[in-house]
């Protein structure tokens, strides 16, 4: 459920210092931001992970999607709130499709998906983070050894990623029960420990590009 | 947990028209039965599976591996009690390490690999149904478009399966909860719905062979 519109979002997503604007152009981020790992979350709704992602790993360059703007405005309203010492972390107020004007090919290390809207119909598909549409996109995005980690905690959504990905990118690493273990070196957020809560595994992947950069 | 050893059984397993002898020689197993399709269940356990797959399947020949004489000797037993008018289900009491000098090269259709032991220590890796090593004896049996049907409520070797195997096959087929929908087509036995029954989610996943045969 999307929370109602908020009037302070607009403001804020213009002056704050962790959102980089809608018409930002193709940069090399790598220069830009000097970070040793380039990280992109797809879909960061209200920013817990990605906040504490980039809390946890300070040398790493963090950069959210929200296409939402009421959603990226409460991301944004904690982070100037609890994190504003970070320097390690960006929001972008965009769409995936667009992520090619955004990005210079080949610098992203690490795409996150974190309990993506799992478009159950099946006229849908194409919308699915994990569909051969956007593999395309992240082939232009990721560095050679680039990886997709996907989490979910829906059944459909994960079954279809694993056979999806497949076509171009290997599977590496797979927990059909994510949480039941402590994972220190990921940020486990209140949103995710909710549907833990009531019994449902977390299910992750972690995909590699199986193709060369052309 | 293995079933005390039971008197009857040598002489059972030594008479009953559903067992092939150990010394049997490698044959064309489809010119001595004529099937469809041939299907290979590795380690058929007390044959819940592979007596209702080979009624619900008659057109198709159905092997079934247990090297437990005494587990062996159960199945066979049901077998010869309910479902004596079977003619298309066999049973071998041999170590699948020893499938070569019993299958003629790429003649099965389909292995089955139901809850097999997980064998959770690394240094037992090798006796997973899925390590590298049986991958190798299952290319050699297989078809050129052969499956391995996996299906098990072990988490861990469910992770390690997916992973490991993509070497050789190509998942075209995984559900992570394959019992919370009814699957007319696949026999749900009894052992199988205790699990479930625990809330236990059952991981299915239909792999196939990548590599052309030689």
């Amino acid at each position: 459920m999307r929370p109602r519109r908020k009037k302070w979002t607009k403001e804020l997503l213009q002056s704050s210092q962790f959102v980089i604007s809608n018409d930002y152009p193709v940069v090399q981020w790598s220069k830009q931001f000097p970070a040793k790992t380039i990280h992109l979350e797809i879909g960061a709704g209200k920013g817990d992970y990605w906040q504490g992602m980039a809390s946890l790993y300070p040398d790493d360059l963090w950069v959210a999607l929200e296409k939402n703007d009421t959603v990226a405005g409460i991301a944004i309203k904690k982070m100037e709130t609890s994190f504003a010492h970070l320097k390690n972390a960006k929001l972008l107020q965009v769409d995936a499709i667009d992520l090619p004007k955004i990005f210079a090919p080949h610098e992203v290390d690490v795409i996150h998906l974190n309990f993506s809207d799992p478009w159950p119909k099946s006229r849908h598909e194409k919308r699915r983070l994990t569909s051969p549409e956007f593999q395309a996109i992240y082939l232009d995005l990721l560095t050679k050894d680039g990886l997709v980690i996907q989490k979910t905690d829906n059944v459909s959504l994960f079954n279809y990623s694993l056979v999806a990905m497949n076509d171009n990118f290997k599977l590496i690493e797979v927990d059909v029960d994510f949480r039941s273990q402590p994972h220190d070196e990921d940020v486990f957020t209140e949103y995710e420990q909710k549907f833990h809560g009531f019994g449902q595994p977390i299910f992750r992947a972690v995909y590699q590009r199986r193709s060369e950069i052309e």
